[in-house]
């Protein structure tokens, strides 16, 4: 079996600015406060079911240098530059009919680049299950996360039960109201959509040609340059002229044998800073804090996160968001955090 | 009349951490946020009335650099480092004895380094006022602030009322608690000590040697290197052997002839970050910016003052202190101000 990952790395992480800039965003930061990227975090986990020079990122030409830097082990040339954000489905096409080209077997993983797992030995066992499924059929396997509350901000998986581990796929389901995400949870058959697909490189780009042939056509274009020195420059001049369409619009939504694992392996897309406050490991004042040299006085329910201060001293906040990088401050509630789009504009 | 300044800058400015540090104390910074430190605006504020080669500092050894920096124009011959911290009356006695050396008809003012005046024309009329009464008496003069507000922060002294503008003082009084305060300002013939002494060079001596015996015993030892290459050597020396006394207890409280003149010229000594609120311009929620680049969303009462952040949003605070020095941030509660000593130490 000759397995691919594709890591997707084009976000700008707007949402945890300052913390995450469009220089820097989140994929590329230690947001844990571990000493690894989440993006180097990815690759760490795939490494066991893939070997280094199997792996690809497609990512904006803004952020190649972070990637080489980041990511040393990855071969230069598996490191693709998007010339311009057209959402999921050419990212996806791009790096599929580079990998065809060269390897016509591939089996793919395709994962955010940053997400978090917990349980990492259950998260290989499940992505080694779904590419035995999709090595050998025309498959496609979508990861779906075992909800454990009513989260409105993912979008979800229906599957159809069944006592196999792998079900086949209902229908995927837009983000819902607070009542429809309790329903799903209650209904047990409904997943959180990681993002994190799994098929073989002719399930998926004979899809992309069916579903969204102008894509198809787009890259085929530009396959012809593929490994050659003229394909900077042909992606540039071609890429941007894709359609932008995410491949849950594009292809998931409507090709038949969509599949799903229900999964249960501790996993977040840590898209908030609620998120990452849950996450991170509290004091007993529910203070979430990285950073160095920080200290909190009465306070409650904060999450710090800061970079380039050398002492911090928070006296008196309750249920705030402190974070500073490279000489950006904000201060924010965390129940105000979907306005942090508007302060940095 | 040979009108001299003796400016003391020896405060280490603890309250204000971290924006004012041991390093940089708060009388050589731009808290105002005006271009200027308190002690430059000191300078600019007496130089009307004193050549620049009559103004004295005494500071701490270790901000003798600083001062040169700030206060190019004051000849470096004219800037005294205290060895050890002293308090207020061994300071006074070395800068004195200095300039009796070498201008035995000096008047003095001495003044602290970082308390802000308003109204600085007025000010002057009062300094010059109270130097021509100096000048040929052997009175002491103390600038009294009519206070404004029932304030626990101050000493107060307490004229002894008449038509005249400068008043004998009855008694000097400890900082009050707030009953006393109120009962000071209704009674009307209490004023704030501001710190700020008249005299002329003979009475100041001739009162330290009656009052306080060893310490004019050491600064008359100490005299005999002044204006030598061993000035430096023999202060180091002996000045630490100083008793360490306030002028005010040494002084103040046990000589005869002390005046004030009851004076209206906008005097603050900024000494809490409450106070800096106060005396700040404040947008329409009431929050006091000094700082690049602040915006401020559903705050009010703020006080905010950083130095090296680019960019700095805050949401969602009310009454809070934010301070950033050199990678170190304060966020505290404006009424929990009293608790940022122990933050630091």
């Amino acid at each position: 079996m000759d397995t691919h990952v594709v890591i997707m790395a084009g976000g700008i992480g707007s949402r945890f600015w300052p913390m995450s800039t469009p220089t820097c965003p989140k994929q590329f930061i230690d947001v844990l406060g571990v000493g690894k990227s989440m993006i180097q975090m990815t690759v760490e986990r795939l490494a066991p079911i893939c070997q280094l020079d199997h792996m690809w990122v497609v990512t904006s030409a803004d952020y190649i240098s972070i990637v080489r830097e980041q990511l040393p082990s990855i071969p230069t040339e598996n490191i693709l530059a998007e010339p311009a954000a057209r959402s999921t489905a050419p990212c996806i096409a791009y790096a599929c009919w580079k990998i065809k080209q060269k390897y016509p077997d591939a089996n793919i993983v395709v994962t955010p680049s940053d997400a978090l797992v917990i349980d990492v030995t259950e998260y290989r066992r499940v992505i080694a299950k779904a590419l035995e499924f999709t090595a050998d059929s025309d498959s496609i396997v979508t990861i779906g996360i075992k909800p454990t509350r009513p989260e409105v901000g993912y979008g979800y998986i229906h599957a159809i039960h069944s006592d196999e581990e792998i079900q086949k796929v209902e229908a995927f389901k837009e983000k819902p109201d607070l009542e429809t995400a309790k329903a799903y949870l209650a209904d047990g058959s409904y997943l959180w959509n990681a993002g994190i697909f799994v098929w073989n490189v002719r399930t998926i780009t004979s899809a992309i040609s069916t579903y969204v042939p102008q894509i198809a056509e787009v890259i085929e274009e530009m396959s012809k340059a593929f490994y050659t020195d003229s394909e900077e420059a042909t992606v540039k001049r071609l890429f941007p002229t894709c359609e932008k369409i995410s491949i849950d619009y594009a292809v998931m939504e409507k090709a038949p044998h969509i599949y799903t694992i229900p999964a249960e392996f501790g996993w977040s897309d840590v898209g908030t800073w609620g998120a990452l406050h849950t996450i991170l490991p509290k004091d007993s004042e529910a203070n979430a804090v990285v950073g160095e040299n920080v200290s909190m006085f009465d306070s409650t329910g904060c999450v710090v996160h800061t970079s380039s201060l050398k002492k911090v001293v928070i006296e008196g906040l309750d249920g705030y968001i402190v974070t500073e990088k490279d000489g950006a401050l904000l201060i924010c509630r965390l129940s105000d955090e979907q306005r942090i789009r508007e302060f940095h504009d």
